[in-house]
């Protein structure tokens, strides 16, 4: 497969993939609709206008085939302690199984170090049990409990 | 009990009386330094200069009993749906079962909703089974798992 993405900070024209990748899914399928980009779009331009949101994409060969949202959270518990938390993780289907996955984690990981970070974050669905293995020997520790509520 | 709570938004003197609660805790009692405030005070100027970071304090008769951080995140996920995260939510020992946690979790979620976001979210220690309850009540779903990296 080869080794070189790029990890980059996404722009309007990588949408489309981006939505393309989070409704790929058994549980985006649900909830996204890649046929109208408009909210997307704004979204992004929410996400642009914010010093601590990070999405990125990886691209490779000119296509970008993972993404990744990365964001910064200064917070007073743990002595001040600024933590970030990671959303929103793809990989295309076709590139899976590349180390891409591994890739992006670690660009966040390296990335919430030189922001000054010391803690990184994230909740997968319980019954994304693939990626809980996944973030287990990535040096995560399972150790919470994710709750959310729709308004 | 009464409930006179006011919410508001935190300031440099109500440092010390979060820290406490913070640091009140079976938990937070290894991570805290309520000797040391000034970790806590250059986070809190952090906290200030981001828009999307809400640090409140609940104040009954004068005094601070509660305390929470909501933080609103833009996303391209759920149709570019923007989520809140609910983090360190602590109630003084002798406020608890006055309801305080309730209406601190109930004013998060009307900020959430007034702030445009369509999801709350937060995480909790898996041991604290009381906390779980709690939030089951309110109508959250504990469908993920949270997962945590110190740096």
């Amino acid at each position: 497969m080869g080794d070189h993405f790029e990890i980059r900070a996404a722009m309007a024209e990588d949408v489309p993939a981006i939505v393309g990748m989070l409704a790929d899914d058994p549980l985006g399928a649900q909830r996204e609709s890649p046929d109208d980009l408009a909210p997307y779009l704004t979204a992004l331009q929410r996400l642009d206008a914010d010093p601590n949101q990070h999405l990125v994409v990886a691209e490779r060969e000119g296509r970008v085939v993972g993404t990744l949202q990365l964001t910064i959270v200064p917070g007073l518990s743990r002595r001040g302690a600024t933590r970030s938390i990671i959303e929103a993780v793809r990989v295309r289907a076709d590139e899976r199984g590349s180390g891409l996955g591994t890739r992006l984690i670690e660009w966040a990981i390296g990335e919430s170090r030189r922001l000054g970070c010391q803690l990184v974050q994230l909740t997968s669905d319980r019954t994304r049990t693939d990626a809980h293995r996944f973030y287990d020997r990535l040096g995560f520790t399972a150790s919470h409990m994710g709750f959310k509520l729709s308004l």
